[in-house]
C-alpha cells in the first residue's frame, strides 16, 4: 500500500544483497524506522518483540527466518531445523508461525539435489509473501459484498464498520485481512467509515491501524475500547471485521484479547460479526478454540507503561502506581456461536464446522 | 480511609477557615495534591475538569459548591440560585449533581427566618457527606453477604471481585460503593482479590482504584478493558460490583463507558453481576435508560494522549497520529436485564422496577 504516495510493505527481501528488511512497527505511528534483519535470531527477536506482528506478516517473517538460517549454513540441515523450533516458540498464539516455517522445511527438503538451497529458500519466501497478498486481495474482493449491501440498504450515509486491534496491511503483506473489504469499498468510491479501537495495552488500533487509514485517506474515528457497545446500541456501527490468530476447524477464534467483548456486543444489538482470513490461519487440528489454543501471556509493564511521543520524541509514561501488579493475557477466544461468517479468499462462509469445510474440502480430515 | 496511615477523604470542609478542600484526583496515584475551593466557580470548575468525579463525590462537592456561594453572598437568594444552576451543569450524568443541589436550596429554604445561612449552609453539607459515608458503611454491610457466601462455597481460594472504574472512598467520602463490600470483606480477614479494570481514557482504575486498594493493602491486579471476558470464559471472576452515576426507576444503570461490555460477559458466562449504590443515585423519574440518560461527550484528546508519571514527574504522550480523529464518550447504559441485583444502603434487591420500589417505597410515584 502506499505511504506518503510510496509503495511500501512491512516486509521484503533487498534484491541486491538479499537481507530481510522490515518496518519496526513499535515505532509507528510517530517514526517510520526499517529494519534489517541479518540472521535467524534477529527474525525471532522481531516476532518476539512485536517488531512484526499479526498472524499472517508472523508467518511471513518466520519464512523469511529460516530463508536467512539456509543463508548462513546452506548445507546444515540441523542448523536450519534448530532455527525452525526457534522460530516457532517465539509467539504462541498464531498458527502462521508453524505454518510457515513447515512450508519452508518442506520445501527445502523435496527440493531436487544440486539445486541451490538459498535459492530455494528466497523463491519459497517470496511464493508465500505473494500468496499471502492475492489471498488478502481476494479477502477484499469477497468482503466487499457485505459493504457493498449494507450501503444499498442506507444509501444516505456511509457504511459504519468496527475493527479491533490492526488486521490491516501492517498485519499481512498488502491489503489486510479485516481492512481489505474497506480498502475495496474506499477505492470504489462507496463511502466507509471506520471506527478504530485503541486496544490496550499495546495500542495497535491507535497507532498501527489509524496510521493506515489515514496514510490512505479512509475516514476512521479513534475510540476507546469500551466504546464499541455504546456505538452498537446506538445503531452506529453496521458491521463488525476483525482478524484471527488462530481460527478452528470448528470456528472459534483466537484473536486480540477484546474481540469476545466487541462479539458478545454485537451479537446482543444484531450487529453483523465477521472474521477475516487467509486459510493459512485456520488449526485445521483444533476443534476447541477455548480449551485448545494457547493464549500468550506478555510483560505486565505492557498495561503498566504507556507509550507515545511528547513534543515529537517518544516517551513511556507509567500510569497506575509503582507498586500495583498486572497481568497482560495477549488474546481472547471468541466462541463460533457468536461469529456471523468468515471472509476467506474463496470466499464467505458461516462459523459451523460443516461450512468451513464446505469452502475447503481438502482439508477434511482422514 | 487511610492514606499511609492518616484518615483521609475525598473533600472536607476546613473548620478554622470555613474553606472547601478537596484532593485533587487528577494528579493521583504520583501526587497526592491538596486543592482549596474558594468560591462556586473553583467548585464548577473542579467537577468539569474532574479533580473529583464519582457520582456521591460530585453530590458532595456541588453542596460545597452551594455553601461557598452562601457564604460569599449569605442574604442574595438570586447569587445563590445562580450557583445552583451552574454547579447542575457542571457535568450531565450524574444525577446526585441535581438531588444534592435542590436538597441545599431546600434546606436554605425552609430555614426558620434569623437563622445564619451561612450556619444553615456548612450544617447541610456536613449531613449530606455524613449520610453518603452511612450509606456507603451499609452498602459493605449488604454487600458482604454476597462475598461471604461466595467464600463459604469455595474455602480453597481468595474471592475474585471485578470491577470497572473508581467506585471507591475517592468517588464517594468513605469506603466507596463497589469497593465498600471488598474492605468490608478484607478488614474482617475474608481473602478477597480485586480485578482492577485500568478503564480508558481517563484510566480512574488503573489510578484512582490501584491507588485505594494499595493504600489499604488489598490484594489486586491491574488489567487491559479488555481482559475480563477471558477471565470470566476461565472461572477467574466470581463476582462483577460496579458504581453507576444515574440508575432509572426501572434499574437501567448508567456507567463509565464499557460497563455494559462486563455485564454482557458476566452474563454469557454465569458471573454474577451487581450495582452498588446510594439512593441518592437514583433518579426516581426516569424509565428507559437508552433513551432518556444524557451521556457525557468529553474532549477527544483525553482518548489521544494519556497522562502518567515518567522519572517521577507528569507526562503527557500522544498515541495515534496527531491527524486523527477520536470521539470520549463518558457513559454507557447497562439495560437492567443484565443486572443481577443492586446493594443499596437498605439492603439488596434484583434489578427490576417492582423490587426497587419495594425496598424504597416512599418514592412511590403518585
Amino acid at each position: 500500500m502506499n505511504v506518503d504516495g510510496k509503495p511500501m510493505r512491512p516486509i521484503w527481501l533487498d534484491e541486491k544483497s538479499g537481507a530481510v528488511r522490515i518496518i519496526d512497527q513499535r515505532r509507528l505511528p510517530h517514526e517510520l524506522v526499517i529494519m534489517e534483519l541479518a540472521d535467524v535470531s534477529d527474525a525471532v527477536r522481531a516476532i518476539k518483540e512485536m517488531a512484526v506482528r499479526g498472524a499472517p506478516l508472523i508467518g511471513v517473517t518466520a519464512a523469511a527466518g529460516v530463508y536467512l538460517a539456509v543463508r548462513r549454513t546452506p548445507r546444515d540441515g540441523n542448523a536450519v531445523a534448530r532455527a525452525g523450533r526457534l522460530l516457532k516458540e517465539a509467539r504462541p498464539t498464531a498458527v502462521n508461525l508453524a505454518w510457515a516455517v513447515d512450508r519452508m522445511l518442506s520445501a527445502l527438503a523435496n527440493s531436487p539435489q544440486g539445486n541451490d538451497p538459498i535459492d530455494r529458500a528466497r523463491k519459497e519466501v517470496t511464493t508465500i509473501a505473494e500468496e499471502e497478498v492475492d489471498n488478502c486481495r481476494s479477502i477484499g474482493e469477497n468482503g466487499l459484498a457485505l459493504i457493498t449491501a449494507i450501503r444499498e440498504s442506507h444509501p444516505d450515509r456511509p457504511v459504519n464498520v468496527l475493527t479491533h486491534c490492526n488486521a490491516g496491511w501492517l498485519a499481512c503483506v498488502e491489503y489486510g485481512t479485516a481492512t481489505a473489504p474497506v480498502y475495496a469499498a474506499h477505492d470504489r468510491s462507496i463511502p466507509v467509515h471506520v471506527w478504530v479501537d485503541e486496544t490496550r495495552p499495546l495500542n495497535q488500533g491507535a497507532r498501527l491501524t489509524a496510521w493506515e487509514l489515514s496514510k490512505h485517506g479512509v475516514p476512521h474515528t479513534l475510540i476507546a475500547d469500551n466504546t464499541g457497545g455504546h456505538l452498537m446500541q446506538h445503531g452506529l456501527v453496521d458491521i463488525v471485521i476483525v482478524g484471527t490468530d488462530r481460527t478452528t476447524s470448528t470456528g472459534d477464534v483466537a484473536n486480540k484479547i477484546g474481540t469476545y467483548l466487541k462479539a458478545l456486543a454485537a451479537r446482543d444489538n444484531g450487529v453483523p460479526f465477521y472474521v477475516a482470513l487467509p486459510s493459512s490461519t485456520f488449526d485445521w487440528q483444533l476443534r476447541d478454540g477455548l480449551d485448545e489454543i494457547p493464549v500468550e501471556e506478555r510483560d505486565p509493564d505492557e498495561i503498566r507503561f504507556v507509550e507515545g511521543s511528547e513534543d515529537g520524541s517518544p516517551h513511556r509514561v507509567l500510569v497506575p502506581p509503582l507498586e500495583s501488579p498486572a497481568v497482560n493475557y495477549a488474546f481472547d477466544v471468541t466462541p463460533a456461536r457468536l461469529v456471523t461468517g468468515f471472509i476467506t479468499e474463496r470466499g464467505i462462509c458461516r462459523a459451523t464446522e460443516a461450512d468451513i469445510r464446505r469452502l475447503f474440502p481438502e482439508k477434511q480430515r482422514h
